[in-house]
Formats: C-alpha cells, sequence, structure tokens
C-alpha cells in the first residue's frame, strides 16, 4: 500500500457549547496544521499517488473556505461543537468530494483512503480516516 | 474512524541484560515522549473522541509512577527488559485499564482502539497498539 | 553565556485592523506555541540558571490570562494589532515583571536577559528579546 | 501488535519525465528522511521487535547504495520516474530482503509486516507498506 | 529587540570540489528548509515586523530561482562549492538586495538585521546573518 | 557570520542533590539531543564552516564518553548537579579543547565562537555559549 501526505495549516475563531470544556467555552482560536495522507494499493501511470501539486491547491482550497473564519458564525456548524476532530471529517468528506469530481485529476480515482489530520498544539492532534467509493453512481 | 493524540513526557534511568544491548547494559536513561492515540467509530455527544482534559490527566497519572524511577528497582519489572517496546505496552494496558474503570469518563467507553508510543529520541520510537474490550465483566 | 527554555502554548481569537492584513482582519484565531529563553553568564548555587518548574510554572500563569480569549476584547490591548510580535513583547514585559518581583525564585535575579518567541504556525513565528535589569530601585 | 521506527536520511539528485511534473522535470535533488517501521504480534526473548543497532545498520547500508547517488544514472532505474513514492517501495524491497537473508538477525524473522516512509521536505512525505513473508520457499 | 520567522524549502542538484567531501564529490542534491529572520527594534505602524505576506512572497521568489536546479550549471556559481553555508549567504545578499528595493514594502526599511538559516537534514543545518544598511546611497 | 549546526544524541542516568529538584532528586535519566553550532565570520577556502565530517565524529566522540552512563559515579562530577545547563557547559568545554589540538581539522582553528544546547524534552532545553581563544599559548 503506498500513501503520500501534504501539509498546510489555517487559522480560525470559535467556541464551545458544554460544561465539559470548561475554558474553552469562551471565544478563542487556533491554528490546525493539516495533514491530508492519500492511499492507494498501485501507483499510477506516471509513478505517483496523485499530482502532488493538485493534492496541495485542492487542500489549500478546502482550507481557505475555512481560513480567518469564526466557525461560530458559519451556518453549517450551527449547533455543533466545531471540535479537532469534528473539524477532521468536515474536511475528510470536502476532500472526497473534490477526488470524485477530478478536481485532483483522473488518477486520482485510484484513491481507495484517505486520512485527514489536524493538529491544534504539539501536544494535541486528530484525525479522521475511511474508505474512499470512487466508483460513480 | 476518528482518532484523538496527546503528547506527555517522562524520564527514567535503567539498565539492560544481555550482549546483545552492548553499552545499553550500563545503567544509563532516558526522556519518552509519549503519544497516546485514542480511536472510535463515532463521536461523542459533545462531539469528541474522548474528553482532552481527562485524557491527559490519566496519561499523566499513568506515567507519574514511571517517572523520575529507576525502573531497575520497581518489582513489577524483575527480571524483564525494560526496553522502549515493552514499557509502551505496560503503558497501554495501565490507561487501558483507566478506560474500563471510567478514570476517562463515561463517555471514553465508546473508544475501541488504543495506541501507545514512545520516542527515546529523534531517531527511534516504539509503540503497542491494540483494541479495547470496553465491554465489561 | 547560559541559557534555558521551555515551551507551553494558548490558544486566542482575535482580529486586525489595517488593509495590509487582508483576511485576516476578519474575527480568526490562532494557537501559539512559546518558547521562554532565560540567559544568565554564571549559574546558581544549584547549578541552575533558573529553577524550571517555577519557570513553567510563572509561564504558565502569564499564558492563562490570555487563554481562551478573545484579545479584541481585552480592554489593554484597546487600539492595537495583536500580532504576533506585538504578543511576544506583552508577554515578555509580564515574565520579566515577575523575575523582579521575585515569582521565579530568588536565584532568578541573576537573570540578564529573556527572549520569547510565539510560533503561530509550523512556517511562522515571531520574537521579542532583551535585557534584564534586576538591580531594585 | 509492537512496532519499532529508527529514523536515517540519504540525499540524492534526480530529474522526472512528464509534463505533470512541471519545473521537476529538470535536474534537482532532494533530502530524504527515512522512517522504517518494523511490526510484530509479540516481542522476541530480549523484549525487543527486533536489534535496534542490527535495525540501524541494514537501513543505512541500504541507504548507502543511493546516497550521493545522481538516480537518472543507475541502471536500475532507467525509464522509471525515482518519485518518493517509487523510492520507498524500492527501500521496502531491499530491506524486506535483507530480513530474509538474516541480516538483521535472527529474531527478525518474527516481523509481519514493514513500512518505509520518505519524508521529502517539512510539508511532503510518501510511504510504501505492507505483509513480510518470512517463511523460506 | 524584535524578529520575526517565514520558513519556505527548495530542492536542488550539486556537486563539490574537494577531497574533504568524500562522496559528496559526485553529483546529488539536497532539500533545503529555509528560515528568514527579520529584526528591528522597534515595531512597525501596523504592529509588524513586515508585512508577512510580502516577507513570504520575497522569500519564494528569492527561492524559485534555485529552485529545481543544477547548481552546477549556473554560471554565477562557477568555481564555487554551493554548500549549505555559501547558499545561505548567497540567499541573505539577494534578499538584502529586494529589501533596499522596497520589495517588502516601505516599512522594511526599518529592519536592522538578517538571518537565513538553511537545514539540509534534521540533524544538519547552517546559517549566514548579518546587520542591514537600509540607508540609500 | 556563518555557523553550522550538527546534531546528536545521548542517554545517561542520574540523580540531583538539593529540595529544589522535588522528585528528580530520585536516580533517574534523560535522553538529550545535542547540537553543536559554529560560528566563524569568513568560510574556509572549500567553503565551509568547518568539515561537517570531522565535526559529526568529534561530536560523537565526546558524547560517546557519556553516553549510557551512570553520571553520578563518574568521578569528574563528583558533587556536582549534572543538569542540562551543568551538562551544556562541560560538552563545550571538551568541545574547544579537540578544536584547539586540531581534532576538527586545521580550518577549524577558524572558528571565533560556540553553542551547545542539550534538548532533555520536547518542552525543555538548555545551552552554554562562548568566544572560541584559538590562538595558541
Amino acid at each position: 500500500m503506498y500513501s503520500l501526505n501534504v501539509r498546510e495549516h489555517f487559522m480560525i475563531a470559535h467556541s464551545f457549547k458544554g460544561e465539559i470544556f470548561g475554558p474553552a467555552q469562551g471565544l478563542h482560536g487556533a491554528t490546525y496544521l493539516v495533514d491530508m495522507e492519500m492511499r492507494r494499493p498501485k501507483l499510477d501511470d506516471d509513478g505517483l499517488v496523485v499530482d502532488i501539486g493538485l493534492a496541495s491547491q485542492s487542500l489549500a482550497a478546502v482550507l481557505a473556505d475555512l481560513n480567518f473564519k469564526n466557525l461560530d458564525e458559519v451556518p453549517e456548524f450551527e449547533g455543533k461543537n466545531t471540535t479537532t476532530e469534528f473539524l477532521a471529517a468536515i474536511i475528510f468528506e470536502r476532500i472526497a468530494t473534490l477526488i470524485k469530481t477530478g478536481d485532483l485529476g483522473p488518477a486520482a480515482k485510484g484513491l481507495t483512503a484517505l486520512k485527514v489530520t489536524l493538529h491544534e498544539s504539539h501536544i494535541a492532534w486528530a484525525a479522521f480516516e475511511g474508505e474512499l467509493t470512487n466508483d460513480a453512481s
């Protein structure tokens, strides 16, 4: 099994709802380092997991939508706690969609799994990973 | 699959028995950076893998038991080589027990797997990982 | 010249005023890794730059005042852009005060210089450094 | 499941064929940090995944064959793009062979899986991983 | 004294002349992580050491000139060993020129010192640093 | 001013004397990552701060003397607390001596300053730095 990982980052504000969050119930923020890992059992004809340039662009495009935002004001996240693990899954879904629509190039259809890791500090990070179903329907 | 990781460290002295260890047969020591990764297929009601505060406290509590110790004098480890991989499994077992006894909170019962990685230097690390069986007995 | 460094982090929300900041004019946030470096020409009687426990506690105390806050609502920062470099100087001043008031222990009076570095991401960081004038007045 | 990882690096020149590579079609180079992860379900009699000294030597020996080379002139790679993911698989195969021939010691026969990760920069890395079939034939 | 640092990278091929270089006399290559640190005693009116966007663009522009090149074929470096420390000084000079010509914005004229660090691996790096003389002539 | 840095590590056991050390008064240990930074205003004739191979060998030789030792039993350190900052100064002195005796090669006589940093964990490190007086006597 092959894998390829690219790293980017984004910076947001948010707050959490629930006593379990203690002082993080206040409006604060985070820098998230994002690792996007793509997996496939065989390389494409160019000897690649995926075009690394397109992969970086696609990740940057997905993050640009969140970067420099107050997530408390993003309608899609209303009523949700935008925890690190929750955001990892959101970004996973958005990239999975871009792969299906061909934004990472035709060869990216060969990807079989994806993992998105968000580092919120040097001592804490969270991830969401899953299979990719690229067979159109 | 979701995962959450927290990092801590501890510092111990120990020695190894067996020619294969060469100069590490002498009494020496190590700083271990510890990464505790917890996995589960669905987030809890707060949008969390686990309460990160309780997770960090639990890891710190487990490590406090080893920190600033000479492992050669810990009765439990008598006759064992406390290698990095051995210690990773020890810490795995102790955290798994804390999860079962509820120290990481009731939601932590939803955890299905755990991985403990110990970094002994910038160029060497070892891990132990396994499924969690949270169904009481 | 000796130096000792301890690392902590904090997470805040803020926004910037001025066209030069582009999208960072919106309310967003950051995780800041903070490196506090203390310098002195001779070690104290215990062979230390400073009691590392007290140093970590003092840094944590200074950061607790900012952690999980929206800096746009902190009266002291009104009319200021709380850039990474600005915050480095703020934290420098607060630690310098703690050193003078003895919070880092009596031996900390031997410190002659201090540097505070704030990492806002894996690719950008800023610092403020200066001499310490510990001779009371 | 236990795992042990050792890190080394090597430095090479190469060029790529195919429009998809853009400016990387020119002769350039890379420093690759290499992480070799070995896995097994049970430790050997010394409490080890593998003799870490032999593991590091074996990895260094495999890399010495590539280090300070222009990969465009290595006959084995003729007609291939020596991408990061391609090289990860090459190094995987060479280490797997050394394990079979006993270069990592007799206990290394207990290894069941191997992963080789090559970091080409602080923001991009690739890996190849697979099962090991140590039962001779 | 304030400082601001931004990080980028580039990838090149080169060879060295002189027995002291051993196997590095062959054509090989490197990934260089580049840290550009800019220093000044007072912040500008926006609370900045320098516009971080312009700084990153300027560094990227300087590195684009070297990226994906075989340095043995760059006329300017003929007869020189393009060692890590030599390249650090080259990049320092080019950025210093951009600061003088105003590419980092008018406020960058307040910069008084610059340091360029090139990391060639996780275990070796080199730097060149010096004062900036911004008074035009 | 040019600088070159190489990194190595060593692992030791020790204990501290004095109430200020709390639980670190017990026999424990540490992994120390060691950064050796050498400085000079001009490169040598090969375009180098120093032969990086000799520098790494010299650092490794100095560390081999401490590696896998219980520092409490090293006669030279009797009555001393072998703190991170103390050890940084010890290693500084030993390397400075090697430079004077020519172990880093004749060109190393051009070095004017040296800094030795010891990282005891991912959140704490200490250093000793000073001028080098290479004019024999």
